[in-house]
Protein backbone atom coordinates (compact mmCIF):
# COMPACT_ATOMS: atom_id res chain seq x y z
CA UNK A 1 0.00 0.00 0.00
CA UNK A 2 1.24 3.72 -0.76
CA UNK A 3 0.82 5.85 2.36
CA UNK A 4 0.30 9.47 0.93
CA UNK A 5 1.03 12.12 4.47
CA UNK A 6 -0.22 15.94 4.59
CA UNK A 7 3.22 16.75 3.34
CA UNK A 8 3.21 14.94 0.01
CA UNK A 9 -0.15 16.21 -0.69
CA UNK A 10 0.79 19.77 -0.18
CA UNK A 11 3.60 19.34 -2.43
CA UNK A 12 1.85 17.49 -5.41
CA UNK A 13 2.01 19.08 -9.34
CA UNK A 14 -1.45 20.79 -9.32
CA UNK A 15 -3.07 18.02 -12.07
CA UNK A 16 -1.93 14.75 -9.82
CA UNK A 17 -3.06 16.67 -7.18
CA UNK A 18 -6.35 17.30 -8.53
CA UNK A 19 -6.81 14.25 -9.70
CA UNK A 20 -5.76 12.25 -6.73
CA UNK A 21 -8.40 14.64 -4.50
CA UNK A 22 -10.95 14.15 -6.51
CA UNK A 23 -11.03 10.32 -6.82
CA UNK A 24 -10.50 9.76 -3.25
CA UNK A 25 -14.25 10.22 -2.00
CA UNK A 26 -15.32 7.78 -3.68
CA UNK A 27 -18.16 7.26 -6.88
CA UNK A 28 -20.29 10.11 -7.11
CA UNK A 29 -23.40 11.47 -9.01
CA UNK A 30 -23.30 11.74 -12.94
CA UNK A 31 -25.98 15.21 -13.20
CA UNK A 32 -26.56 17.37 -15.76
CA UNK A 33 -28.52 20.68 -13.91
CA UNK A 34 -30.34 22.63 -16.05
CA UNK A 35 -31.28 26.19 -15.46
CA UNK A 36 -32.35 29.51 -18.07
CA UNK A 37 -31.43 33.17 -17.48
CA UNK A 38 -33.45 36.36 -17.20
CA UNK A 39 -32.70 36.97 -20.47
CA UNK A 40 -33.30 33.52 -21.73
CA UNK A 41 -30.41 32.19 -22.34
CA UNK A 42 -30.39 28.10 -21.23
CA UNK A 43 -27.14 26.90 -19.94
CA UNK A 44 -26.73 23.41 -19.14
CA UNK A 45 -23.35 21.88 -17.16
CA UNK A 46 -21.99 18.98 -15.81
CA UNK A 47 -22.10 18.47 -11.92
CA UNK A 48 -20.83 15.21 -9.59
CA UNK A 49 -21.82 16.79 -6.41
CA UNK A 50 -25.48 16.45 -6.30
CA UNK A 51 -26.16 14.63 -2.62
CA UNK A 52 -29.09 13.66 -1.05
CA UNK A 53 -29.72 16.08 2.04
CA UNK A 54 -33.53 14.82 3.60
CA UNK A 55 -36.59 12.95 2.21
CA UNK A 56 -38.83 14.94 4.22
CA UNK A 57 -38.91 17.61 2.80
CA UNK A 58 -37.38 16.24 -0.19
CA UNK A 59 -33.81 17.95 -0.33
CA UNK A 60 -30.66 17.61 -2.55
CA UNK A 61 -27.58 19.53 -2.55
CA UNK A 62 -24.68 20.59 -4.69
CA UNK A 63 -21.36 22.57 -4.31
CA UNK A 64 -19.90 25.00 -6.42
CA UNK A 65 -17.19 28.09 -6.50
CA UNK A 66 -19.39 30.71 -7.90
CA UNK A 67 -16.33 32.76 -7.91
CA UNK A 68 -13.74 30.14 -10.17
CA UNK A 69 -15.86 28.67 -12.50
CA UNK A 70 -19.87 27.76 -13.57
CA UNK A 71 -20.68 31.04 -12.82
CA UNK A 72 -23.62 30.34 -15.21
CA UNK A 73 -25.52 27.62 -13.40
CA UNK A 74 -25.51 29.58 -10.13
CA UNK A 75 -26.48 33.29 -11.24
CA UNK A 76 -29.15 31.51 -13.33
CA UNK A 77 -30.70 29.62 -9.78
CA UNK A 78 -30.23 33.09 -8.00
CA UNK A 79 -31.56 35.10 -10.43
CA UNK A 80 -34.60 32.62 -11.13
CA UNK A 81 -35.06 30.32 -8.24
CA UNK A 82 -35.52 27.28 -10.65
CA UNK A 83 -33.12 24.70 -12.03
CA UNK A 84 -33.44 20.94 -13.27
CA UNK A 85 -31.33 18.01 -12.33
CA UNK A 86 -30.62 15.19 -15.25
CA UNK A 87 -29.23 12.01 -14.97
CA UNK A 88 -26.30 11.20 -17.27
CA UNK A 89 -26.76 7.79 -19.03
CA UNK A 90 -25.12 5.49 -21.37
CA UNK A 91 -25.51 7.28 -24.62
CA UNK A 92 -24.72 10.46 -23.78
CA UNK A 93 -21.39 10.75 -21.76
CA UNK A 94 -19.31 12.80 -24.30
CA UNK A 95 -21.42 15.30 -24.40
CA UNK A 96 -22.47 15.27 -20.90
CA UNK A 97 -18.56 15.60 -20.05
CA UNK A 98 -18.15 18.14 -23.22
CA UNK A 99 -20.44 20.84 -20.91
CA UNK A 100 -17.60 20.70 -18.15
CA UNK A 101 -15.45 23.51 -20.82
CA UNK A 102 -16.02 27.13 -19.85
CA UNK A 103 -18.17 28.74 -22.24
CA UNK A 104 -19.08 32.39 -21.98
CA UNK A 105 -22.92 33.14 -20.36
CA UNK A 106 -23.83 33.66 -24.42
CA UNK A 107 -23.31 30.46 -25.28
CA UNK A 108 -25.62 27.55 -24.92
CA UNK A 109 -23.99 24.35 -24.18
CA UNK A 110 -27.33 23.07 -26.17
CA UNK A 111 -26.15 24.59 -29.12
CA UNK A 112 -22.24 22.73 -28.59
CA UNK A 113 -23.54 19.20 -28.10
CA UNK A 114 -25.91 17.10 -29.59
CA UNK A 115 -28.14 17.53 -25.64
CA UNK A 116 -31.43 18.53 -26.29
CA UNK A 117 -33.16 20.73 -24.41
CA UNK A 118 -37.34 20.39 -23.53
CA UNK A 119 -40.08 22.00 -21.07
CA UNK A 120 -42.44 20.20 -18.82
CA UNK A 121 -45.44 21.64 -16.95
CA UNK A 122 -44.54 25.48 -17.58
CA UNK A 123 -41.47 24.76 -15.20
CA UNK A 124 -39.26 27.77 -16.20
CA UNK A 125 -35.78 25.49 -16.34
CA UNK A 126 -34.91 23.67 -19.05
CA UNK A 127 -34.83 19.83 -18.77
CA UNK A 128 -32.45 17.65 -20.78
CA UNK A 129 -34.54 15.09 -23.78
CA UNK A 130 -34.60 11.79 -23.31
CA UNK A 131 -32.84 11.43 -19.66
CA UNK A 132 -34.12 8.46 -17.89
CA UNK A 133 -34.70 10.80 -14.50
CA UNK A 134 -35.50 14.23 -14.71
CA UNK A 135 -35.91 16.40 -11.33
CA UNK A 136 -37.40 20.16 -10.81
CA UNK A 137 -36.13 21.90 -8.40
CA UNK A 138 -36.77 25.23 -6.19
CA UNK A 139 -33.94 27.01 -4.44
CA UNK A 140 -34.23 27.06 -0.79
CA UNK A 141 -31.23 27.78 0.93
CA UNK A 142 -27.23 28.07 0.44
CA UNK A 143 -24.60 27.98 2.96
CA UNK A 144 -20.61 29.26 2.38
CA UNK A 145 -17.90 26.98 3.80
CA UNK A 146 -15.60 29.04 5.48
CA UNK A 147 -12.64 27.03 4.97
CA UNK A 148 -12.46 27.50 0.86
CA UNK A 149 -15.33 29.71 -0.21
CA UNK A 150 -17.29 26.68 -1.75
CA UNK A 151 -20.86 27.29 -1.69
CA UNK A 152 -23.57 24.69 -0.83
CA UNK A 153 -27.08 24.90 -2.59
CA UNK A 154 -29.80 23.36 -0.89
CA UNK A 155 -32.97 22.43 -3.38
CA UNK A 156 -36.54 21.25 -3.08
CA UNK A 157 -37.99 18.31 -5.64
CA UNK A 158 -40.89 19.82 -7.05
CA UNK A 159 -41.12 17.42 -9.54
CA UNK A 160 -39.69 13.73 -10.73
CA UNK A 161 -40.13 12.66 -14.22
CA UNK A 162 -38.68 9.06 -14.05
CA UNK A 163 -38.92 6.05 -16.97
CA UNK A 164 -41.51 3.17 -15.88
CA UNK A 165 -39.18 0.53 -15.72
CA UNK A 166 -36.83 2.23 -13.15
CA UNK A 167 -39.32 2.67 -10.67
CA UNK A 168 -40.00 -0.31 -8.72
CA UNK A 169 -42.81 -0.97 -6.26
CA UNK A 170 -41.17 0.30 -2.74
CA UNK A 171 -39.98 3.76 -4.86
CA UNK A 172 -36.62 2.14 -5.08
CA UNK A 173 -35.11 4.27 -8.51
CA UNK A 174 -33.38 1.49 -10.43
CA UNK A 175 -30.09 3.36 -11.44
CA UNK A 176 -28.22 0.21 -13.32
CA UNK A 177 -31.55 -0.60 -15.23
CA UNK A 178 -31.36 3.13 -16.49
CA UNK A 179 -27.76 2.57 -17.44
CA UNK A 180 -26.98 5.94 -15.44
CA UNK A 181 -23.40 6.65 -14.86
CA UNK A 182 -21.23 7.63 -11.97
CA UNK A 183 -18.34 9.72 -12.00
CA UNK A 184 -14.86 8.65 -10.73
CA UNK A 185 -12.93 11.82 -10.13
CA UNK A 186 -12.92 14.24 -12.70
CA UNK A 187 -13.23 12.60 -15.84
CA UNK A 188 -13.73 9.27 -15.11
CA UNK A 189 -17.30 7.41 -15.88
CA UNK A 190 -18.91 3.61 -15.11
CA UNK A 191 -22.21 2.43 -16.04
CA UNK A 192 -22.81 0.14 -13.18
CA UNK A 193 -24.52 -3.32 -14.43
CA UNK A 194 -26.80 -4.52 -11.88
CA UNK A 195 -27.18 -4.29 -8.10
CA UNK A 196 -28.05 -6.34 -4.96
CA UNK A 197 -30.21 -4.77 -2.10
CA UNK A 198 -29.19 -5.53 1.44
CA UNK A 199 -32.62 -4.52 2.61
CA UNK A 200 -33.16 -2.71 6.22
CA UNK A 201 -30.81 -4.08 9.64
CA UNK A 202 -31.49 -4.52 13.15
CA UNK A 203 -29.27 -5.36 15.84
CA UNK A 204 -28.21 -9.11 15.91
CA UNK B 1 -42.75 8.22 -18.18
CA UNK B 2 -44.25 8.39 -14.40
CA UNK B 3 -44.56 12.59 -13.51
CA UNK B 4 -44.47 12.58 -10.11
CA UNK B 5 -45.47 16.03 -8.60
CA UNK B 6 -44.89 17.89 -5.19
CA UNK B 7 -48.74 16.74 -3.77
CA UNK B 8 -47.62 13.14 -4.64
CA UNK B 9 -44.40 12.96 -2.57
CA UNK B 10 -46.00 14.43 -0.15
CA UNK B 11 -48.56 11.79 0.26
CA UNK B 12 -46.72 8.79 -0.13
CA UNK B 13 -46.38 6.07 2.62
CA UNK B 14 -43.12 6.58 4.40
CA UNK B 15 -41.09 3.91 3.03
CA UNK B 16 -42.17 4.68 -0.63
CA UNK B 17 -41.07 7.77 0.05
CA UNK B 18 -37.39 7.20 1.62
CA UNK B 19 -36.88 4.83 -1.20
CA UNK B 20 -37.41 7.38 -4.06
CA UNK B 21 -36.12 10.66 -2.43
CA UNK B 22 -32.74 8.54 -1.59
CA UNK B 23 -32.12 7.23 -4.66
CA UNK B 24 -33.47 9.89 -7.23
CA UNK B 25 -30.13 11.80 -6.82
CA UNK B 26 -28.01 9.26 -8.81
CA UNK B 27 -24.61 6.85 -7.43
CA UNK B 28 -23.20 7.29 -4.04
CA UNK B 29 -20.06 6.78 -2.25
CA UNK B 30 -19.82 4.13 0.14
CA UNK B 31 -17.65 4.76 3.11
CA UNK B 32 -17.29 3.24 6.02
CA UNK B 33 -16.10 6.08 8.78
CA UNK B 34 -14.52 5.03 12.04
CA UNK B 35 -14.23 7.12 14.88
CA UNK B 36 -13.15 6.39 18.87
CA UNK B 37 -14.72 7.47 21.49
CA UNK B 38 -12.95 9.32 24.34
CA UNK B 39 -12.88 5.88 26.90
CA UNK B 40 -11.47 4.38 23.45
CA UNK B 41 -14.87 2.58 22.54
CA UNK B 42 -14.52 1.86 18.43
CA UNK B 43 -17.06 2.78 16.18
CA UNK B 44 -17.39 2.44 12.16
CA UNK B 45 -20.49 2.70 10.03
CA UNK B 46 -21.65 3.08 6.57
CA UNK B 47 -22.30 6.71 4.83
CA UNK B 48 -23.20 7.29 1.02
CA UNK B 49 -22.73 11.24 1.54
CA UNK B 50 -19.24 11.67 1.19
CA UNK B 51 -18.59 14.31 -1.08
CA UNK B 52 -15.53 16.42 -2.62
CA UNK B 53 -15.19 19.74 -1.19
CA UNK B 54 -11.90 21.25 -2.45
CA UNK B 55 -8.47 20.58 -3.37
CA UNK B 56 -6.19 23.06 -1.97
CA UNK B 57 -6.84 22.26 1.20
CA UNK B 58 -7.75 18.46 0.77
CA UNK B 59 -11.20 18.76 2.02
CA UNK B 60 -14.30 16.44 2.07
CA UNK B 61 -17.70 17.00 3.17
CA UNK B 62 -20.49 14.40 4.83
CA UNK B 63 -24.29 14.93 6.07
CA UNK B 64 -25.86 13.43 9.06
CA UNK B 65 -28.63 14.13 11.27
CA UNK B 66 -27.29 13.95 14.89
CA UNK B 67 -30.40 13.90 16.48
CA UNK B 68 -31.75 10.79 14.64
CA UNK B 69 -29.53 8.78 13.90
CA UNK B 70 -25.39 8.15 13.65
CA UNK B 71 -24.59 9.96 16.93
CA UNK B 72 -21.56 7.77 17.82
CA UNK B 73 -19.86 9.13 14.79
CA UNK B 74 -20.98 12.51 15.48
CA UNK B 75 -19.52 12.61 18.96
CA UNK B 76 -16.58 10.84 18.35
CA UNK B 77 -15.56 13.01 16.39
CA UNK B 78 -17.00 16.11 18.43
CA UNK B 79 -14.66 14.95 20.85
CA UNK B 80 -11.09 13.90 19.20
CA UNK B 81 -11.09 15.98 15.84
CA UNK B 82 -10.54 12.43 13.96
CA UNK B 83 -12.19 9.96 11.75
CA UNK B 84 -11.06 8.23 9.11
CA UNK B 85 -12.83 6.94 5.40
CA UNK B 86 -12.56 3.29 4.18
CA UNK B 87 -13.89 2.63 0.97
CA UNK B 88 -16.51 -0.43 0.57
CA UNK B 89 -15.72 -3.20 -1.83
CA UNK B 90 -16.48 -6.20 -3.13
CA UNK B 91 -15.95 -8.92 -0.22
CA UNK B 92 -17.52 -6.55 2.61
CA UNK B 93 -20.60 -5.59 1.18
CA UNK B 94 -22.66 -7.38 3.56
CA UNK B 95 -21.05 -6.63 7.19
CA UNK B 96 -20.43 -2.82 5.95
CA UNK B 97 -24.14 -2.35 5.14
CA UNK B 98 -25.02 -4.29 8.42
CA UNK B 99 -23.21 -1.55 9.95
CA UNK B 100 -26.40 0.67 9.58
CA UNK B 101 -28.22 -1.28 12.62
CA UNK B 102 -28.55 0.79 15.34
CA UNK B 103 -26.60 -0.34 17.92
CA UNK B 104 -25.95 1.04 21.30
CA UNK B 105 -22.69 3.80 21.72
CA UNK B 106 -21.63 0.75 23.95
CA UNK B 107 -21.23 -1.84 21.59
CA UNK B 108 -18.64 -1.83 18.30
CA UNK B 109 -19.74 -2.37 15.13
CA UNK B 110 -16.47 -4.16 14.88
CA UNK B 111 -17.18 -6.78 17.37
CA UNK B 112 -20.62 -7.34 15.59
CA UNK B 113 -19.06 -8.27 11.94
CA UNK B 114 -16.32 -9.44 9.87
CA UNK B 115 -14.97 -5.81 9.33
CA UNK B 116 -11.68 -5.74 11.61
CA UNK B 117 -10.16 -2.41 12.84
CA UNK B 118 -6.37 -1.48 12.38
CA UNK B 119 -4.23 1.79 13.61
CA UNK B 120 -1.14 3.42 11.43
CA UNK B 121 0.96 5.95 11.81
CA UNK B 122 -0.13 6.53 15.30
CA UNK B 123 -3.63 8.27 13.69
CA UNK B 124 -6.48 8.18 16.79
CA UNK B 125 -9.41 6.71 14.64
CA UNK B 126 -9.34 3.03 13.78
CA UNK B 127 -9.21 2.28 10.02
CA UNK B 128 -11.16 -0.92 8.52
CA UNK B 129 -8.20 -3.32 7.64
CA UNK B 130 -7.87 -5.24 4.03
CA UNK B 131 -9.59 -1.97 2.19
CA UNK B 132 -8.07 -0.71 -0.93
CA UNK B 133 -8.29 3.01 -0.01
CA UNK B 134 -8.41 4.22 3.35
CA UNK B 135 -8.43 8.15 4.77
CA UNK B 136 -6.93 9.70 8.02
CA UNK B 137 -9.24 12.26 8.34
CA UNK B 138 -9.07 15.67 11.18
CA UNK B 139 -12.36 17.76 11.60
CA UNK B 140 -12.53 21.40 10.10
CA UNK B 141 -16.04 22.67 10.46
CA UNK B 142 -19.71 21.91 10.50
CA UNK B 143 -22.67 23.74 8.70
CA UNK B 144 -26.04 23.39 9.76
CA UNK B 145 -28.86 23.08 7.24
CA UNK B 146 -31.57 25.60 8.34
CA UNK B 147 -34.43 23.74 6.37
CA UNK B 148 -34.15 20.05 7.74
CA UNK B 149 -31.18 20.19 11.12
CA UNK B 150 -28.89 18.59 9.56
CA UNK B 151 -25.38 18.95 9.56
CA UNK B 152 -22.76 19.36 7.15
CA UNK B 153 -19.09 17.80 8.84
CA UNK B 154 -16.27 18.92 6.89
CA UNK B 155 -12.57 17.45 7.27
CA UNK B 156 -9.32 17.51 5.73
CA UNK B 157 -7.77 14.89 4.53
CA UNK B 158 -3.90 14.62 6.51
CA UNK B 159 -3.52 11.19 5.19
CA UNK B 160 -4.02 8.74 2.04
CA UNK B 161 -3.40 4.81 2.03
CA UNK B 162 -3.94 3.45 -1.34
CA UNK B 163 -3.35 -0.20 -2.89
CA UNK B 164 -0.74 0.28 -5.30
CA UNK B 165 -2.19 -0.59 -8.13
CA UNK B 166 -5.19 1.53 -8.34
CA UNK B 167 -3.11 4.63 -8.10
CA UNK B 168 -2.24 5.71 -11.76
CA UNK B 169 0.19 7.95 -13.06
CA UNK B 170 -1.59 10.97 -12.99
CA UNK B 171 -3.11 10.99 -9.47
CA UNK B 172 -6.36 9.38 -10.43
CA UNK B 173 -7.03 6.63 -8.14
CA UNK B 174 -9.01 4.14 -10.47
CA UNK B 175 -11.86 2.80 -8.28
CA UNK B 176 -13.26 0.04 -10.70
CA UNK B 177 -9.70 -1.48 -10.27
CA UNK B 178 -10.20 -1.73 -6.27
CA UNK B 179 -13.77 -3.24 -6.67
CA UNK B 180 -15.42 -0.30 -4.82
CA UNK B 181 -18.70 -0.30 -4.92
CA UNK B 182 -21.64 2.54 -4.59
CA UNK B 183 -24.67 2.84 -3.26
CA UNK B 184 -28.07 3.39 -4.96
CA UNK B 185 -30.82 4.27 -2.44
CA UNK B 186 -31.14 2.94 0.89
CA UNK B 187 -29.57 -0.42 0.36
CA UNK B 188 -28.72 -1.07 -3.35
CA UNK B 189 -24.68 -1.62 -3.81
CA UNK B 190 -23.27 -1.95 -7.33
CA UNK B 191 -19.56 -2.73 -7.95
CA UNK B 192 -18.56 -0.66 -11.35
CA UNK B 193 -16.47 -2.72 -13.45
CA UNK B 194 -14.67 -0.26 -15.30
CA UNK B 195 -14.66 3.40 -16.47
CA UNK B 196 -13.63 5.56 -19.57
CA UNK B 197 -11.95 8.52 -18.84
CA UNK B 198 -12.80 11.90 -21.21
CA UNK B 199 -10.08 14.15 -20.17
CA UNK B 200 -10.34 17.61 -19.81
CA UNK B 201 -12.76 19.62 -22.06
CA UNK B 202 -11.90 22.98 -23.78
CA UNK B 203 -15.04 25.16 -25.46
CA UNK B 204 -15.38 23.90 -29.30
Amino acid sequence: MVHINNDDIDNFEHLYRINLINSCSGYKSANLLGSKSLSGIENVAVFSSVTHIGSNPPMLGFFLRPTIMLRNTYENIKATGFYTINHIHETILEDAHHTSAKYKSSISEFDKTNLVSEYKNEFLAPFVKNVPLQLAMAFVEEQEIKANNTILIIGKIVGLHVNDNLLEDDGFINLAKGKIATINGLDGYSVPKQNKRFGYQRPK
